[in-house]
């Protein structure tokens, strides 16, 4: 049994979902294991990881509107303001949400199902450096 | 240390919570290990996990009722309909809930509160067949 | 390759955010290891877990509306109210956060970004003690 840690770092271009998977699979491939558990787990508390469908892109759209809509960026509701009217409503859409994934490995690849892919939610306006830690233990 | 993996294969009767707790328990068992950590990985992006109340039922058909309220079945809100109106609603639900469970196993049981039940949730109105898979590390 | 458990209690003085890294971070710190995974796994179905920032006290305060306010406590509402009207929100606002996280452990410290703070959600009104299960795995 051993283990194997990285660190990716991911520019995202603002508010929205990027898909992730590929940079995922090419380095559990790496690391040449059969059987595991591979942990990913993001450093941030404005934005956060999300397993969802990999096919229609309308899936994606839909849910950013949802959560723009189920935590709207309205400074009337918050008190917390110091980093500007996007700080709120990503910290509660990382709530509603995961920073953290633990995903068996089967045969040498995470034992995703067809329509699932990996994606990191930005939830700032803006684009951020955003650290997305990889774990994988097994043999 | 050692690990297994296994695949329950679920049906689901359409929408609702179904109880899997059981199942679980039974292939952990069959493991024989003492301590370790046990992976439930759901494979699908419209049926998610739950860890709930497993005594009163009404709780059960509240949080249903919770969920087609806050993540409603309404054409007009999405442009993803491909699969049918219950489709897009679906993939919310399953963002707002888990896909993945880890649970502590202690001597040899998932260390699951009295009250805790593990759950399938189907977020689909037409029965399907689910895949969970299992991973177990320990020793 | 080695693991360790452990069972935190904590008293809870009622609704709200109740931080835990501390504790967390030096029970890790006592395991002695470099590489490996943590789980923190919460034992009940009416409080739950949440990484979240752990700078500003008013992000605290203002998910704390959040939640009172996506799944209020409306009597109306649910059916479940066997143990008061606090308690069928309390399902709620625990399926809609964690009772689990899993985290990497680098360096023998738990991978938190810097404003990453893991909190213990109590969802009922009144002070409850709460367990909290840990369990850790690595060398």
């Amino acid at each position: 049994m051993r283990q194997s840690t990285h660190v990716l770092s991911i520019r995202t271009s603002g508010r929205g979902l990027l898909e992730i998977t590929r940079e995922i699979r090419s380095w559990v491939a790496d690391q040449r294991l059969t059987t595991g558990l591979l942990t990913v787990f993001c450093k941030h508390t404005s934005a956060s990881l999300l397993i969802q469908e990999n096919a229609a892109r309308e899936v994606r759209s839909d849910l950013e509107a949802f959560f723009e809509q189920i935590a709207p960026e309205d400074p009337a509701r918050y008190a917390h303001d110091d980093e500007g009217p996007d700080d709120m409503p990503a910290h509660l859409r990382t709530a509603l949400t995961q920073v953290q994934l633990s995903i068996p490995v089967i045969e040498g690849e995470p034992a995703l199902g067809t329509w699932q892919g990996i994606y990191l939610f930005e939830h700032r306006r803006r684009p951020h450096e955003r650290q997305v830690v990889l774990h994988l233990l097994g043999e």
